[in-house]
């Protein structure tokens, strides 16, 4: 069970010393989810249930091979983005800065240990808008275009 | 974990006391194996680890739609079989009455709690051929003709 927040970013941190991966990923099925995602040389098939703020996630290995093959399978276009992770203790932020067809959006999203903590969370200096609700920001409605354009 | 063992039928019993349920599926992956089956009105997304008597099998729903968006998305044809479940105390027999293009292949396949188990099982007199460790009797190697013709 996944629990988090997103939010558009107001302002951009210094990203210079915290680590990143660079994410790859497509969609075989928009719901339930079925994705798959390349982070660095790792790749992953993704599943998750339905519901937005709260919902079931299981994921499993796949081989490069596996990965290249499904690759060709997806719905509309992948979707690539340049992952930092910043400590917010007792969080991770995930920052998601934007490539490719989504190029020029910014996005954190914050995972929590219960819904409670979920929505005590305040959220730093440096956030803007809270989208959690707006499926405008989910990866899977980016597959067709940007739909923020 | 799945721990199981394929046999061929040397003569069937007769099935008419028995319940089954009508399978199709199809591979989106064969290594690692992602699947995606209809099981009479049910229809369920697969990944199966690699390994060949004991594998990591994960399963996850899918919605009737979903499903038929991704039957457009497999490899090769998809297979069709009526699926009897028949008791042997303390196990169930899957005994797969093959349709389509496997149409005459008839298989029945034994799961255990344990590779002790499975390697202490005594076969009815029905049963032939063991073919656990023959890949030509893995569902996804059918999809791309019948591999015992």
């Amino acid at each position: 069970m996944e629990i988090e927040r997103k939010f558009l970013i107001k302002e951009l941190p210094d990203l210079g010393q915290y680590k990143y991966v660079e994410i790859e990923q497509g969609y075989l099925s928009t719901s339930p989810v079925v994705r798959i995602r390349r982070k660095n040389d790792a790749y992953i098939l993704t599943y998750k249930g339905s519901g937005l703020m709260a919902r079931e996630e299981i994921e499993a290995p796949l081989t490069k091979e596996a990965y290249e093959h499904l690759l060709e399978k997806i719905d509309g276009y992948p979707i690539t983005k340049r992952r930092y992770l910043i400590p917010l203790d007792p969080y991770t932020i995930e920052l998601d800065v934007f490539s490719g067809h989504m190029e020029g959006l910014v996005m954190a999203e914050v995972e929590f240990p219960s819904l409670e903590e979920a929505n005590s969370f305040t959220p730093p200096e440096w956030f803007g808008e809270d989208v959690t609700g707006d499926r405008r920001y989910h990866n899977s409605n980016m597959i067709f275009g940007n739909p923020l354009s």
